[in-house]
């Protein structure tokens, strides 16, 4: 895939006429008008997502995009970058805490490698390696062009190939150490974001190391020249950065400058979602820098996005206002994995059998309104 | 049960110990420290509740509580009573909205008619009847004494039966037309909070009805002298109600004063559970009053509850605080029948499950800690 193939990709946005249908259905069960709240503006988004309004999310997937990141030489983790491939074979394995969880909620879970630094096993793994991890970003451009699309390609495939296999809705998830580093950079990037406002703890980073990521933040958004002449923009009332002229192929070298390949990946999956008309589960900070990308790089995708969680990363609740997602979790994790989507999937259940179940018989007397 | 009998019901409180020997035990679970936020609490708190490292919450109830309120003669609501006993009976055959949402998250729904103005049948349903429905509570006390303590007892009998069936956690819920009023009004005399500021509009009143609304609730209050002499307090910045001499005796006069009897039911469900060791999950304004009611009447009853969701009522948000209660779902909900309380259900047995599955095993280790 070229960058021009990328970015000439065309989606459809979900029918408005679908999303009131829902809700005329929604607003005639027995129960109290807008009583279930954000969840009836959920089902509406899923009918319309999907097209229909008998959407069917019974089978789910969570993709979780594995990968290395080349920033770690530069300290900004706890943890040694030995723990992606160990976490993602134990996804594989079908023991890592979010495969426990999946189980209970009926959700499908697919570690992808597609850029561990090592080569790991499992039986439900995905291996789609573009490269053994990213380069640092303080020293050299993580990736190359051609690395990006390629990773970008990885994820809209997999959604085509989850869509041919029936399922209904994708959850995201993330592991590779380091991570939050990249996802906060090119946050900062695209939003013109200040770091010392959006960059959190990751999972409970130390001063020292938290002002090592810091630095490595600031020094890479000047590198690449993203930190603007006049400084960084206060973030306090912001204009959506459509104003701000910044071009699909723009956010491409961002990522390409930035990183990683998880995120690459990610903003596959959620421009798969758009093309294939399945609603695309945005959880946590990794999964909302690739959102934001995705939506930069082919706006109205985030007309494909939900939100699960809040998480205690700062710079989340930035992106989340951008995509106009609001989530229903509010309980202070840092987990990544895709805990939270998974977390919301047996509500989601829940609030879709009340309306399958009492919702169908008033379909018909709505034709005589 | 004499007022005596009730007030000198004594409890214990959960062990902090056990309490921080699951949170070291969640610690070594492999994810990142406090990665799972508000549910590692949630987790050790259902574990010194239970007063064991091994929590089980396999077995679920939902027990909701359905009665009329005679201050509907005030017309303080859109709908007629009638819907109270119509809702309470779909309950009990199975096909309200909260049972095909009970159904996927393996709860339990029992509906008990504590108090509906009229008979009905189901086979789920548990028949309770304290009175038709309670009195005009502008025009005369809600309830007798008698009631009041028939009503509690009843909620602590049903704990105890559910504990002896194996239940390891029980779900609040509500259904009674109007009980938005009753609940708001006694949480006002508990809170000496004014009306004003608690009173939302229950599942969506119109300007007229609200206004009749906060009028019954105002006259209540001054009626059994609740409103103070020198007014409300401003609720902002407000000290513990414990400071300001509220004895359990009065506490009952209040809700014999205010009703209704589906409150005094869930503060019998709420004392039992604190008896029992069985946490229960408070879920939505009527609920909330209750366990407010509760943990005055018999002091630290709030250590065996639970939060779910927060509501759209605003009296809601101060009882949580004044209970340490931290929902989870953020949802805008305002659906009564314990809907919260069944969405958190599987999210609570995804973290269980997680713990129970990867935890087990470092227990030794903490031996040598």
């Amino acid at each position: 895939m070229t960058r021009r193939e990328l970015i000439s990709t065309e989606i459809e946005l979900p029918k408005d006429e679908v999303y009131y249908q829902i809700k005329r259905i929604i607003d005639n069960l027995p129960k109290p008008v807008d009583g279930l709240g954000k969840f009836e503006d959920l089902i509406c988004k899923i009918g319309s997502m999907q097209d229909t309004i008998h959407p069917d999310i019974k089978e789910k997937a969570l993709v979780v995009m594995c990968a290395d990141n080349g920033i770690l030489e530069e300290g900004v983790t706890e943890v040694g970058g030995y723990m992606t491939g160990l976490i993602c074979k134990k996804m594989a394995d079908g023991e890592a805490s979010v495969c426990y969880m999946a189980d209970i909620a009926g959700v499908k879970v697919m570690p992808v490698d597609i850029g561990i630094n090592g080569d790991i096993e499992g039986k439900n793994l995905i291996v789609n390696k573009i490269a053994k991890g990213t380069k640092n970003f303080v020293k050299e451009p993580a990736m190359t062009e051609e690395q990006v699309l390629e990773a970008i390609k990885t994820g809209m495939d997999i959604v085509t190939k989850l869509k041919s296999e029936g399922y209904g809705l994708i959850c995201t998830g993330d592991m590779g150490i380091g991570n939050t580093t990249t996802a906060v950079a090119l946050i900062c990037a695209i939003l013109e974001g200040d770091p010392e406002a959006l960059a959190g703890r990751g999972a409970g980073a130390s001063d020292a190391i938290h002002k090592r990521k810091l630095d490595a933040i600031f020094e890479g958004l000047h590198i690449y020249g993203y930190d603007g002449s006049a400084g960084f923009s206060s973030l306090s009332g912001y204009d959506s950065p459509y104003g701000m002229g910044q071009d699909a192929g723009r956010i491409v070298e961002m990522v390409m400058n930035l990183g990683g390949l998880d995120i690459a990946g990610l903003i596959g999956i959620f421009i798969g979602g758009a093309i294939n008309h399945i609603p695309v589960v945005v959880d946590g900070i990794l999964p909302a820098a690739a959102a934001l990308a995705a939506d930069n790089i082919i706006p109205g995708c985030k007309s494909y996005m939900l939100g699960s969680h809040f998480g205690k990363e700062p710079a989340t609740e930035i992106v989340f206002e951008e995509l106009e997602i609001d989530p229903v979790i509010n309980a202070d994790m840092a987990m990544g994995e895709g805990v939270g989507a998974v977390m919301l999937m047996p509500m989601l259940d829940m609030v879709m059998s009340m309306y399958n179940n009492l919702g169908t018989e008033e379909e018909e007397s709505l034709n005589y309104d």
